[in-house]
């Protein structure tokens, strides 16, 4: 068969660039090595910056994030046993909006269901080939049968650990990477959040993060070694740490309950450059992580693929003469937003964690930066600016 | 003899904290271990805080300083061959003055002999004693002879090698050190100034600073290896190394001349928490050091016996009661403002230099943060309130 882009992976990022091409009315297939019901099944982040929250509206899939989600105002930062308030909407004019991953995926498949789109599941053994040529093609199996699918353009949505990245050759793409000495160990669970807003802690024991899908459901999590195992971890323990990282009020008001998923992810800062290759694009995990302090994984994906739509709607709908602007400014683009939240994912990191190996300075280091942030209206300002999200550029 | 606080040292802290007690009317004697010529051959900080100036006015020694002194309104960073400028007044409502610490204390020595205050030069063998009960006494030797001062006081403003900290019991004191990987070699020139700001450059080959001491006199800097050896550093060496770090059009205008002085500096971070042990106070380089990067050391001495001089004034000149809060809250109203300074001198210094132990993800990190920072206003704001430096408190 034949179609105009070819996007590997049906996550969030993938599913959400189909969306918005197929606003552009520009033809595509999504291809996904997964169910659907898998892919509904990882738990991942959970706050949208306005940039996202205005791409899902673009692509006409708002409607039910501005129903059920939750716009946030703020967030508290905690230590020394005490809670401080960054205002974002004071600071920056912008607020947040708690929403989770499965929810913004389950409304993009429904959507794509709606509309009739093609999205091939289980579709096993992709492989990517002569995008450094103008005939690229994908083939892949699916029941036994090998397909082939040729494209203008293939987009690698497809995470990590995906095909597409692997598919660049070595000397053409460049590699950073930072892997932090520990691991977040999260909780779901069905209980009322303990503070209408998020929390993140900087405590002696590690961080802590306070979060949530919904007003009855809380994401939270503990910072934790990374050799510990999920087994080690019972609900009691999880719960147990989590309340000695927490002002007393905090404690007094929480509410626990029995986990319904519990994880433990390692943390990890990763950019590959470029982004481009011929007519291969990377976007989302596929091209970079972040430490998930800050919530920028998932929307540094929404604007990769906002960028990218943008150049491919420009190259399907435009006067021949400078079409291509979009696609080749398209990695620059995107790089430069995705380093600059790559830098405050690895700085708020930094701030919040225990880092035993910077030693006592280290530490003194975090208390001297969370005092004068708090107190310092320039410090606070610049902070919220970036969790609010960076404008598209 | 008898005085009411004896000093220990006559660099920049000794002597300013001389000039606002005799002010207050507060009789005092400074030792010091060297001669006067050796005090003013130390070449240190250029760059003067608000606070500084206003505390150096205060003393009555500034008349030389608003003469000769050049206000500077803002400097430049320089990163990927170009300058971008942090405009400190428009941001911040305040300026820094350059004035070499040499003159300033070429001033407050003036000052003093036109005071006909008592300073003891070439003191050997100062020692502290009884400084944790009421009558502590400072004893050294003079032309063969020993002497013995009673004090009420006593300060150690004899930087970091000096007797004083050395003075108090090891279980008392706690310190925070953290060495960095690299030096600073210095050149002292009598040439124009390249640039009539500041220039700090991150360069792949590693920070340099284009700094000046007045109009004619200039001080750069190039970081280099700790190992290096200044006998290795030719003065033509430097003027290379220096050029290949700058802009071309900088290269362009730079005039080079002879070294007038050259040395290496190695870069620490330290503070000694608390800073005061009964009757001993510490002030200045005795309790804390940063990296040069930033220029916040003279200015923390200056804010340090700011600190200290009203909280003595409070105890001879206030009502009976209460009259010791000013010099209870000394240590920890002097540590809120070093602890601040120090984390900006470990940001602004981790910023601009060189660091291969972080790899090349780190070096993406600094020019992450330096395109954040040029282009954010809040970003710069909060740079620019550091740089001028923060409030006394």
């Amino acid at each position: 068969m034949r179609t105009q882009v070819a996007i590997i992976g049906a996550g969030p990022s993938g599913l959400l660039l189909g969306a918005l091409l197929h606003k552009a009315g520009i033809d595509h297939v999504i291809l996904e090595r997964q169910t659907p019901e898998y892919v509904l099944g990882r738990i991942r982040a959970g706050v949208l910056e306005q940039v996202a929250v205005d791409l899902l509206n673009e692509a006409g899939v708002g409607e039910r994030m501005h129903r059920e989600g939750l716009p946030h105002d703020g967030f508290d930062l905690c230590f020394g046993e005490r809670r401080h308030r960054i205002d974002l909407h004071a600071l920056t004019g912008k607020r947040v909006m708690v929403y989770g991953q499965t929810e913004v995926t389950r409304d993009l498949m429904d959507h794509r269901t709606a509309a009739g789109l093609h999205t091939v599941y289980e579709a096993a053994n992709v492989s990517l080939h002569d995008f450094d040529g103008s005939q690229p093609r994908v083939r892949y199996e699916k029941d036994g049968q090998t397909h082939e699918i040729q494209a203008d353009f293939i987009v690698g949505c497809d995470g990590y650990h995906g095909v597409a990245r692997a598919s660049v050759p070595a000397g053409a793409i460049q590699n950073f990477e930072k892997i932090y000495p520990f691991g977040w160990l999260g909780v779901l669970a069905d209980v009322p959040p303990v503070h209408e807003e998020l929390i993140y802690a900087n405590h002696e024991r590690g961080f802590a993060l306070c979060s949530m899908r919904s007003k009855t459901r809380v994401r939270y999590y503990v910072q934790c070694p990374l050799e510990d195992k999920v087994e080690q971890w019972s609900d009691a323990a999880f719960w147990d740490e989590l309340k000695r990282r927490l002002p007393p009020e905090d404690v007094a008001r929480m509410v626990t309950g029995p986990s319904i998923e519990k994880s433990i992810a390692p943390l990890r800062s990763f950019v590959a450059e470029p982004m481009r290759f011929g007519r291969l694009f990377l976007a989302g995990d596929a091209a970079h992580i972040v430490p998930p302090t800050g919530a920028k994984g998932l929307n540094l994906a929404a604007s990769d693929v906002g960028i990218l739509s943008r150049g491919l709607a420009e190259y399907y709908g435009g006067a021949a003469s400078g079409r291509e602007a979009g696609i080749h400014s398209y990695s620059q683009r995107a790089l430069s937003r995705i380093w600059k939240a790559e830098r405050f994912s690895w700085w708020f990191t930094s701030l919040m964690h225990r880092f035993p190996e910077n030693g006592e300075f280290g530490r003194k280091m975090q208390e001297a930066e969370l005092d004068y942030l708090v107190n310092s209206e320039a410090a606070m300002t610049a902070m919220a600016e970036n969790y609010v999200g960076l404008s598209l550029g």
